[in-house]
């Protein structure tokens, strides 16, 4: 709690309360402490996640290991690993020993790839196999799992009757889905709800309440579905808060700007208050190749109205499965999000960085902004690519720099 | 008028009241019609300009006719040319003769760059040398100037008064405060407005108030001399309109995420609903290297709450002038920027681009995305990056597909 507290505007005892709240949780595992803590919800900085992770075309762990380098180096607080191909459990397991931040995960992604393995249909997992794959992530140190427990089969009649451009676009709420359907049963991660919640208690782990009817397209955004799902969502919030399991909520998605403040005032309101964290969101549907800059527009408005924890967005979101130079860029998009977000909503110092940056810039100081800038890596590339003549100023301005003229003026 | 509203959601004649009301510009000069014209304000579509032009240390004209082609190519709406190095007047004019879009101009950059060019200083302006500037500007044909009329001596008080972190970052606004400052006298540029107006009446060219003392940084926005320079442009505005000028005002800027809104509706307000041009506006200064991001954040913002131009920011703004490249990408971030805010401020037709799009998406038409995706050069390079397998998906789900897992499902 202390260390957690430690990067935070709050003390060890406010964070407590908070989570006694059901208003933040800290991500972390009684058998894997992550080295680094990560606490996400009200009154601290807004935290940025990516999700690594292979796929079938790309099922590569030394690429994998490459991505999560590049994560935490450029500042991600936590990743998930999405892993889809190759050896899921051994890619797992790797992941948590490397990581140095949280890692989470979407169990039923591996209890789906293990029954496909045995040459079977999504389908064809049973109940246990759903909550075996929980248990196992959680004894392999994961500090949060997705679980897409509001896909209930009342949610799924309101999905039924909404007429979505795209559907549903959840991975786990797709699984789930065809497996209600095809089964006809309640959805086992809903109707054996206090196991999961017995397991997160045992290993101190948090749920991600997955969001399965998020819209995948602006059209879909706000619908009847998914504001069915959400609903359900904060009573199973409430359950496990009771219990003691600390919960995040999960949110779109594909957003048009003006209905992100709503989101996340329903979300907030909904749910008494628990971590709001969203995939993006996503202002527009048209920009495949530029999705971490529709993230960082929406991210950054969901943020500064009380968004607590984005998911990044890199530019190969829609397109393909990204690479390390993407993560990384996808990182520092949603720092940008997160850190104006903070601003936005006065997160108490959060300011203080753009103060002290904008006197390096004041005073010319190139070393210092190269060094204290969000990104000196990129930074200094574009610096060199256009290097000035005079050090002093840069090759846009020149002679012109009004720095310059100030200070002259100033002689 | 036909031309102009061809593209817009609404009727020449409509368009024709806006413009007579001051609601709305159509960027154009009487002795050179851009090829294509640009509408600017209520109502429409909010529009992108692109800056571009040398500097001292890049001051090739092919090298900016390559920018100016990445902009076009882009979808910019208009540029500007601010060259300060080289033949200035030359570049100016081949840059107007190769567009295809208006182009707007600073003329103090080349008033300035004469006197220093005759190894005089900045100082050593006279007043007949600004406003000859202009009427040059206009002469070779720009349809928009950047006037800075609003940097009067009595909001150089304010602005002396203020305790800014970075002070004064236009560099016309520079220009003319220590004119002011050295030779003790009032702004030729206010003084002799009305010279101005009868010009601009001459060449039908619409006049971009600057906003000399726009934030420089998130500290200094929304100070005393930002908001009294506005003043003193709200009236010039009124004087303008009155005159049958063209008036769009220039906005800023560095501006922290929760005062953007307020920023649009203050502007809206004091000039009677004249555009708004807003350069920016970024919501952090710490991301140098990202400021596409950082302003495409800011500039959705103020497009949804009502701005009407957009003046793209590339990666290279506070590092370097931009090279081509940099221009494209720039152009693209601005595009979604004003896009999202479309969409947000329900501009009639916006959504439908996304709506059609999702459709693609949703029916997994590859060709299609590609095609009518915001930028498919870049969208085609980063699905090839990653290419997938099965062609049919993309690399990241492979045969978890949501949207090829519910075709099967429908089978």
């Amino acid at each position: 709690m202390q260390q957690a507290a430690a990067h935070e505007p709050v003390s060890a005892g406010r964070l407590r309360q908070l989570i006694a709240e059901g208003r933040a949780v800290v991500l972390t595992n009684a058998v894997h402490r992550p080295p680094k803590t990560c606490a996400v919800g009200a009154e601290l900085r807004t935290k940025v996640n990516a999700n690594i992770g292979t796929s079938k075309d790309y099922a590569d762990l030394a690429r994998e290991l490459r991505k999560l380098a590049a994560a935490e180096g450029a500042g991600a607080d936590a990743v998930m690993d999405l892993s889809t191909g190759g050896d899921i459990d051994a890619i797992r397991k790797e992941i948590i020993a490397r990581a140095t931040v949280p890692v989470g995960s979407v169990p039923i992604y591996s209890a789906g790839a293990k029954i496909t393995g045995r040459g079977k249909k999504i389908v064809d997992m049973t109940a246990s196999d759903m909550l075996d794959a929980v248990r196992q992530h959680m004894a392999d140190g994961v500090s949060f799992v997705t679980i897409h427990c509001g896909v209930t089969r009342g949610v799924l009649r309101s999905m039924e009757e909404s007429r979505r451009v795209c559907g549903i676009v959840s991975r786990g709420g797709t699984f789930l889905t065809r497996w209600i359907q095809h089964n006809r049963q309640e959805n086992p991660l809903y109707e054996r709800y206090d196991e999961l919640i017995d397991m997160a208690r045992e290993y101190d782990v948090t749920f991600s309440l997955g969001d399965g009817f998020r819209p995948g397209c602006l059209a879909d955004s706000m619908d009847r579905a998914q504001m069915h799902e959400l609903m359900v969502l904060a009573e199973l919030r409430d359950r496990a808060v009771a219990a003691g399991v600390q919960v995040i909520i999960e949110g779109p998605g594909h957003v048009p700007i003006d209905q992100i403040e709503a989101q996340v005032k329903i979300e907030k309101e909904l749910c008494h208050g628990a971590p709001f964290y969203v995939l993006g969101p996503i202002v527009t549907d048209v920009a495949p190749g530029y999705d971490h800059i529709t993230s960082a527009v929406g991210g950054a408005i969901a943020a500064a109205a009380g968004a607590d924890f984005l998911c990044y967005v890199t530019p190969s979101e829609h397109l393909s499965l990204p690479d390390e130079e993407q993560v990384r860029v996808g990182v520092i998009a949603a720092r940008i999000a997160a850190h104006a977000g903070d601003i936005g909503k006065k997160v108490p110092g959060a300011a203080d960085w753009d103060r002290e940056f904008s006197g390096l810039r004041r005073r010319r100081d190139w070393a210092g902004q190269l060094e204290r800038c969000i990104d000196p890596i990129m930074a200094r590339q574009v610096r060199e690519h256009g290097r000035p003549t005079d050090d002093d100023v840069c090759s846009m301005c020149g002679e012109y720099c009004v720095f310059k003229l100030a200070d002259e003026a100033d002689d």
